[in-house]
């Protein structure tokens, strides 16, 4: 016999919930949102997949402070030199390079919390990071935006705004990421204001700044604070914000980043440093090359930031792929680039830093390809035990495009990936074997009590994931997943409903953005 | 910054290599062939996942004894009652229900071995069967096939034929299930001599045998005997064929199945015991309850087979999904599929068996639902340890159609699961630190003779992925995985060579199968 289920009518009952389609027709809302998992606090159960034996961690650990100390790091700010000078590092002033003594690393790296509290205008929607607790992200970065009823284009605020209503809508996004996708139709020195104010009032999450400079991250600070109806300083002790901090590879810490990082901690608010490491490209083809580089630039810079801030909340983040040896072209969601999401972990808990990592792939369409290459990069963030996984919801084609039914397919694979890490319960009653004894040998479980009683919470119930018989589905259109997807999100983003915003709150954030738009002028933020 | 790379040219080096076009021209084999990963024994590195905690292992242990002892399971074979009754286990003759003791029950487990090999006519492609090794197989069981030039058919002989030709030339594949595809075109009594036929001749791989009585088996380990070049008395000590013996769940050992199973073991060859226990159709709707019963049904047919022929290889077998509540339809790739496969890799080691698990999926087109269902259900198998995943190549629907294009799609993604297995090295050359000191600070690695020297091997190169950027892949059709997937087997079949037969084996094979087709006539065989 095969594995293959009979068609036994017996066997397959057909028991749509009436209540279900009843609940469609009268709610205002898509009614596959009415099924989402609620907002939570997603806890991995279950011990990390550890690629790295415990000698490979002390390799890489010796190996990236000998990078630190004999090789440096380019410094471009004149003030965070100067600062570094001022610790005892070791400045070579004529090419702008630190070097770092291995113990003073650190030792400022011990200064750094291990777990913090990212708290939105929505209490609800605070965020644990730290220890085994996972985060997933809003894509955040890409130039353009794609979806099929449009088409790909180069994203605009409007663009934005719809990336932001969905990240709102779906419950599996605990954050939005940097910047969903740019807007390009805005003027460069305050697009950083329309898309701040578009967050903060379409979303109550956790969100960033964008991370050019201190002059945009002080009007992150100052936004989200009117947004919680605080002060800046009250941020302090309370902090709303993260922001992605990119080394830019191999070994440069550009004057924007390093500003932005250290306006950031100033504030208290969280910095994720993220040494941007394509192996073979800005480091070494070498996974050992790639990780020890890694290590030492985000060692490097997280010592920056507690020399002058300490305890101030930082991430460890690892963005380790490969690019194609053909191309050059950067790849995501492989192999190397899974094992290197695992990796990074086991080196963020040997420091005993909270962990970003990211699920990303490579395709130029929604197929399956990217849900392969997401796949392979999310279970290693997961199994990683990342903390905060970036760009979870909507990335694709190498982060040059938002795709919007990319992020329904990767809402479906989240909500999956919490769905395994719940814990199942083996107290007595779940064993059902009074129903076992019910049913007896040869028969089916469908309607028993031990079985109704249940059925509306026994499984996972798919969002995107289509499970009629291949007849019905042909009826039905014969769509696939991604052109089922189309609907979905065109469903929620016009039935949303922004989340309630004390209207004065709302007015201040305009009259803020106002305000700093007419100082900006055509100066820089 | 975000985490996108830029568009820098010295960062976007073409170096396609020229080698690799000319092979293209000049050999008559598929080039993307050429890179694929050699055939081997893949060991996970990794500790496996667990979901279950020891407390939950043990409560489950106990309760499928108690299912055993108290519950019973109806065994069909009067032979199979007539032989457990002189065992000393109590038979309800009228209505064919066995209770085993639950002391004898581990009694009868302990004498099957943790490990062992299986030898096909070639070699080079042993199997190891147990620990952390792990195995592939091909679809097997569907009705159906379906590709994107002839679309969705009734199976035959030459589709068949098309499958095993597939299964062969990819060196992903370690092993050919009981039957890739029905071939519904020839009579049911002999088709099994007619797919054995073109089993044994187009591939030197592990296979199976069917598994519907004692005929059909006989068959197997005759003709698999004969394609060894040895008597069937000498496969005893050296297994070459592995069979799927499905308990017909809840709690019925159906005939053609014992049968089976018997008259594998009488040979000494492999049976996998496999409960098709899906959770609110075959067993209670709860975990605890699907894992209960697949661990008694499981245990209680080992302990059958090995209180017969001690010592006889037998691996423990999990099929454990969940139905969709509102169809009664079979779901695969859920993230209670996903679990169970990590579970049940728990419940295996615990009883130091070899463990079968699957990588299924319950999508009705070779789409992102059909990617990202089999990469739960693959991770779930890979990390819970799997010895042999079988549908790794080829299932789709549920298994009601063996799908020519997920296979393609299906071997690429065990390609990057065996490549994420390979361990990393960390000896000093890999670290590169002086390609670093020559690259300096912002340059990159393209170019240096640290990775030129390692550019072939760096990196998992892919068959089915595209990496081109968004206008060459425009350019190049803008096709999906999905679309180039189809001229993949197409190529692959096109270009078949069967391996190497000497022709008398192949004369006798024939011979076998006319001798055997006369005899059986009309009848059973």
């Amino acid at each position: 016999m095969e594995d293959v289920m009979s068609g036994d009518p017996a066997k397959s009952v057909s028991k749509r919930s009436e209540g279900r389609r009843k609940r469609a027709r009268n709610s205002s809302k898509p009614s596959f949102l009415d099924s989402q998992l609620p907002f939570q606090n997603v806890v991995n159960p279950m011990a990390p997949l550890e690629p790295l034996t415990s000698d490979h961690i002390e390799a890489v650990h010796h190996k990236s402070l000998e990078i630190i100390q004999r090789l440096g790091v380019k410094v471009l700010s004149d003030s965070a030199r100067a600062h570094l000078r001022s610790c005892g590092c070791q400045v070579d002033e004529a090419n702008h390079i630190v070097f770092m003594d291995p113990e003073w690393v650190m030792a400022m790296v011990k200064k750094a919390p291990s777990r913090f509290t990212l708290l939105p205008r929505n209490p609800d929607h605070t965020l644990e990071i730290g220890g085994a607790v996972m985060n997933f992200g809003l894509v955040s970065g890409p130039p353009n935006v794609h979806d099929a009823i449009n088409g790909r284009r180069a994203g605009t605020l409007a663009d934005f705004k719809t990336l932001i209503k969905l990240g709102q809508s779906f419950n599996a996004v605990h954050f939005m990421g940097n910047q969903a996708v740019a807007t390009t139709d805005l003027p460069v020195n305050t697009r950083h204001l329309d898309s701040l104010l578009a967050t903060l009032t379409l979303s109550d999450k956790v969100s960033a700044s964008m991370s050019i400079g201190a002059g945009r991250v002080r009007d992150a600070v100052q936004m989200m604070a009117i947004s919680r109806g605080v002060k800046p300083e009250d941020l302090k002790s309370s902090p709303a914000l993260l922001t992605n901090i990119n080394i830019n590879s191999p070994r440069v810490l550009d004057q924007e980043m390093s500003d932005a990082a250290m306006t950031l901690a100033e504030y208290g608010q969280d910095t994720i440093i993220t040494p941007f490491t394509l192996m073979g490209a800005m480091t070494p083809v070498t996974f050992a090359a790639a990780l020890a580089q890694q290590n030492a630039e985000a060692l490097f810079t997280i010592a920056l930031v507690q020399s002058k801030f300490p305890g101030a909340p930082v991430v460890y983040g690892g963005f380790t792929s490969n690019v194609d040896m053909r191309s050059g072209a950067p790849a995501f969601g492989t192999p190397e680039n899974s094992r290197a999401n695992m990796a990074g972990g086991q080196l963020a808990r040997y420091y005993n830093l909270p962990y970003r990592t990211s699920a990303c792939n490579a395709s130029n369409a929604v197929d399956g390809q990217a849900a392969y290459e997401t796949q392979m990069a999310l279970w290693g963030a997961v199994t990683g035990h990342g903390n905060l996984i970036y760009h979870a919801a909507g990335w694709l084609e190498g982060g040059l495009v938002a795709s919007f039914e990319k992020l329904i397919m990767d809402i479906e694979m989240i909500q999956m990936m919490i769905s395994l890490m719940q814990t199942p319960r083996f107290d007595e009653d779940e064993f059902g074997l009074d129903a076992m004894e019910d049913v007896g040998v040869g028969g089916h479980f469908f309607g028993t009590e031990h079985t109704l009683s249940r059925s509306k919470t026994a499984f996972y119930e798919p969002m995107l994931s289509d499970w009629q018989n291949y007849e019905n589905w042909q009826l039905a259109g014969g769509l696939t997943a991604t052109e089922r997807a189309t609907a979905h999100w065109q469903e929620v983003v016009e039935n949303f409903e922004a989340p309630p915003l004390d209207p004065a709150i709302n007015d201040e954030l305009e009259d803020y953005v106002a305000k700093r738009k007419a100082a900006i002028g055509d100066g820089e933020p």
